[in-house]
């Protein structure tokens, strides 16, 4: 595939490095920058891959933002940060715009360390009214000028965060502004009852015209001149005689506006800048995908899309490979649908990202999209369980983090039975440390009631399904990687796993490599290369972080004379309980060479998942250099004793 | 101080044993039933201490619901639970009433394991709907009858898992019915944009009387027999001009009612069970404390009390003695705003649970209670942070689970110096399990950047408070219990302690004790009774989770011949990161008699705090134990390989 046009000519924007140069312009010159600054993303992203369809939705937006708000010291908040490739041309990163997402550049979201222009990295969705109510009020209590601007998405405003902090707004003052970008379509169609207003409020109004704009926001935005208390009385019953939901909550809310008519757009932002009294929710409809034909055809709007050609907008095909983790569990989970008509599933808006789109398919009354909504899915699949059905909540590890307290309060210490099926476990390559999935075995593993399993390969996935599906007793989590299986043979039929039980990949003797999750195959090549040089080597896949399996933990580190525990997972996790238990058995007390391979306490930066497993010595040469260096070890313990 | 009237004369209470019991009851009977089962709530708190306002605040509401619906085939879920002593007294758990919060006495929220009639626990806020709608679903899914009902409060309603819930009810159709018990009050005084709207809701109509109540219902509910689809349009249409907030979203919105009024509760209830198509909001009116003069009188209307007099309604002093953890914080805080102004404080519906009540009369424009809102908090704390700000965000340990992603996203990630106070950590004697703060030092040590301290007493609060305002290179948390402190002398000025260094509080040469957190007592207590029998004991305080005194623990490790580490909180916490430590320096390669005392492996019902931590192992006698054990230990490991 050729990849034309990956540097199309952008006269004007050449010109603009950064937002000051933008602000230079004459206002009828912002349509042709708009355009080519359209051109130039789509350009990019064609090189890079990345996500395309929500950038192309809000370059007028960008445009416009940038024009009239005094940034960075107004202080613009991206929520999620993936439709940030416009803004990231516009604020001096041009040059490096064709590193998106690679190692060593820059990220696909918005970044505190790359730019005075990101005041608040976002790779989550919904956090962007609460970050920028901090700056407003900071600022307001520092006097210091500079508004905190937030743009939402519409599938963000389902979050309950947004809620608790559009609740919170009114200390702000006109220092906040919410901007809320309504492009009917998250990631995913929208769903819940919000999205339903919003698109009734939409098509029950008209686009605000020039012509009564100036009339409309002279009422919304009421002048220093008038009357204080007289304002506040009229906005009271306004709100008591029912508007907006925003207006409900404190907001004054301005809309619907064309968010690809700078016509439109320019005057709105500039009254709402400089005529508010409070909070201001400005509310902008566009369209993902908008100006890029193949992007406005396809259902997803190419939200994230491979490197493609921009004439025809054929997206680079994966290899032909195994089947991804992801597409291994749908499969398994339909299996499970079949046999058991009481197993059900959950999505938080991510249906294709954890593959409950095909499951959705195969059984529509059982899969629930909740929305942007980790809190209420772990609750709801609570009560669900609770009333006699098998859950199944598929849950990415870094968005589980938003269920935390749900998992321990409502799940774990009622000891109900919900399957947590957990994606993009450990590192996630282009996405960075904000989709990493680290730290969930440290976090659920130290939960009483919970069971929690890694998958080594895809069949073992497969069998870790079934189990999950079978086990009544209490909640259950099963975690997988992002990206592909190994190629193992895949079982005709799945076998239920004795909880708390590992098994033995490989046999040996001197050597013990107990693994966790798909660090297996490295295991099994550290293992070839030490029995190489003589170290006969056993490599066991422990299948379980919790239970641990005592018993076979016992047996290795009492036989053998060095063992490494290997995960994809920070410290907390698997090789803290295998230390912990061996120090509860006494079997360090006269000596015991174990040591922990796990990621480093550090966030790392995107790469591709090799070399960032590489860099956080959890491949297998890590295994072996640390397996030669115990044997070598006389530990200086020892020696001060002596 | 006498408890007087701790036994009512209940005659009519007294044949109520069950809700069958009460539906038995003619209406015009209920009346006296409520007014004998308040004086019985008066009576029981008033000999246990607990939860009283909020409880008598839903006596009326307790008996309609019962009497209404088919409990417990109907799903009732009380939101948060602590306002469930009434109901337990209708559901079969009168004769032990007396013992609420006590040890292997009932609960003091509702609790699965008690009762059939407590269909899902609840403890922390805002979970009702979201469970009640799983209970509902899985009823339709597995066509069965019964309802899910939420009973919550406004204070809940500020949450965002409330909205995600609300978001999603459509799902359950009319299974589906959620109370909102608007009490005006949460626990504090209520915040933020919702509960203004709410009070204009209330103010702006009046209460349904007996006359237009089945209009208005009729209108509210279209029965059956109506063409669906011209409902449809109309109840659209209805939103689209502006209904409520929860029409909005999807709800048929009824209210408000008074919910002292059992003629208007009975007849709504049984309306909506029988008649509602869609999801169902009743909104009724109470007041916390009703009916008991001194509870109405007070500011926080009894929401939590000691044993008190119940004809003077004088609560139980505690004994004098040292000051609360809390109030050191409390004041430590206040002391370093006096020094510096931008230090502020954020709390989440909990200012006098956090004492930040008194830093808000100190400093009223540098403290934020947003509600029962803990994810914004901690993002809102990490933007103050990000714009020069120095936010301390009080937490209790449980209720830091709410946040915990925006704790990694927002916080940690950044690196931003926000400064976590951790109140409630470890065990918390009569709120059970709920409250128990056991995995706040797991979850956070395992985190890049993040700085893990824990006072040992209170004059360590005071160091560590002001170390965390000194500290702006990235996030810093500092935990403490509930309770008071040991009676140490207080410094006169607090000291910055260095990050990552402990204190050795006494020198010895066999046993090495190393504590985090206040168990340091029990640790001096142990070495006292290890010098006894002639082992000679050094007893750390650690301070720091991490990071780790690495040379301490090293020097420690290595010269002592048995070693134990204690901690108020669960597996993966100190132990495990002090075991992972001395496995990467390989101090354990040629024996190191180390040991962990830790939470045990399950979640402990209420009880006196030191009968919790005597049962969790975590006590001096649990310590002398371990050492005496691990001293006289040959590992069975040496033993397989010798």
């Amino acid at each position: 595939m050729s990849f034309m046009n990956d540097h199309p000519q952008t006269p004007l924007l050449d010109q603009v490095i950064w937002p000051s140069d933008l602000r230079a312009l004459k206002p009828e010159q912002l349509r042709q920058l708009a355009d080519e600054l359209r051109q130039e993303v789509i350009a990019v992203v064609g090189v890079t891959g990345g996500h395309l369809g929500s950038g192309l939705g809000v370059v007028e937006l960008t445009t416009a933002i940038h024009y009239v708000f005094d940034t960075p010291n107004d202080k613009l908040i991206w929520d999620v940060g993936h439709q940030c490739y416009p803004h990231k041309i516009l604020t001096g990163r041009r040059d490096r715009i064709r590193t998106l997402r690679q190692g060593g550049g820059l990220s696909g979201f918005t970044k505190r360390a790359e730019s005075d222009f990101d005041p608040f990295g976002a790779a989550h969705s919904s956090t962007s009214i609460s970050a920028a109510l901090g700056f407003a009020i900071a600022n307001k209590m520092q006097d210091r000028p500079g508004k905190g601007i937030a743009v939402i998405g519409d599938g963000a405003m389902s979050a309950g965060m947004a809620y608790e902090a559009m609740n919170n707004a009114q200390a702000a003052g006109n220092r906040l502004i919410v901007i809320l970008n309504d492009n009917d379509m998250s990631i995913a169609p929208p769903v819940g009852g919000l999205s339903g207003y919003l698109a009734r409020l939409v098509s029950s109004r008209e686009f605000l015209g020039l012509r009564d704009l100036a009339k409309k926001l002279a009422r919304k935005l009421p002048r220093p001149l008038h009357n204080a208390a007289r304002k506040t009385d009229e906005f009271a019953r306004g709100m008591a005689m029912g508007g907006t939901l925003f207006e409900e909550l404190g907001f004054y809310y301005v809309g619907p506006i064309d968010g690809h008519n700078l016509d439109q757009l320019i005057p709105v932002l500039e009254n709402v800048r400089d005529a508010a009294e409070g909070p201001c929710l400005v509310h902008v409809v566009t369209q993902k995908g908008k100006g890029y034909g193949p992007a406005e055809a396809a259902d997803d709007k190419y939200h994230g899309v491979q490197k493609f050609d921009v004439i025809t907008g054929t997206q680079a095909k994966a290899p032909p490979g195994p089947p991804s983790y992801t597409n291994v569990f749908a499969q398994a989970l339909i299996a499970e649908a079949q046999r058991d008509p009481a197993v059900c599933a959950i999505t938080a808006a991510m249906p294709s990202g954890t593959g409950l789109d095909k499951f959705a398919t195969a059984f529509p009354d059982r899969c629930f999209d909740v929305g942007i909504a980790e809190q209420h899915a772990v609750t709801f699949a609570a009560g669900l369980a609770a009333q006699g059905m098998r859950p199944f909540c598929a849950i990415y590890s870094t968005f589980l983090q938003r269920a935390y307290d749900q998992v321990v309060h409502d799940v774990a210490i009622q000891n109900l039975p919900v399957r947590f099926a957990i994606d993009r476990a450990g590192l996630v390559g282009a996405d960075g440390s904000t989709h990493a999935g680290s730290f969930d075995v440290t976090y659920l593993a130290t939960l009483p009631n919970m069971v929690v399993m890694a998958a080594a390969d895809e069949a073992e996935l497969v069998h870790m399904t079934h189990t999950a599906a079978c086990h009544d007793s209490g909640p259950i989590a099963l975690r997988y990687p992002r990206g592909n299986g190994t190629g193992v043979a895949m079982p005709a039929i799945p076998e239920r796993l004795d909880i708390g039980k590992g098994r033995i990949v490989r046999d040996g003797r001197q050597v013990a490599i107990l693994s966790l999750g798909t660090r297996l195959e490295e295991a099994l090549k550290a293992a070839e290369a030490l029995e190489a040089r003589g170290l006969s080597t056993t490599v066991a896949d422990l299948r379980f972080a919790k239970p641990l399996d005592e018993a076979m933990i016992r047996r290795l580190l009492t036989t053998h004379e060095v063992a490494v525990t290997i995960e994809e997972g920070a410290i907390g996790g698997l090789g803290a309980h295998v230390l912990t238990l061996a120090s509860d058995l006494g079997l360090i007390d006269n000596g015991l060479k174990l040591r922990t391979l796990r990621l480093p306490d550090l966030f790392q930066d995107q790469d591709k998942p090799e070399k960032q497993y590489a860099d956080a010595r959890l491949d297998a040469d890590a295994i072996i250099d640390t397996v030669l260096t115990a044997l070598r070890h006389n530990s200086v313990g020892t020696e001060a004793r002596a």
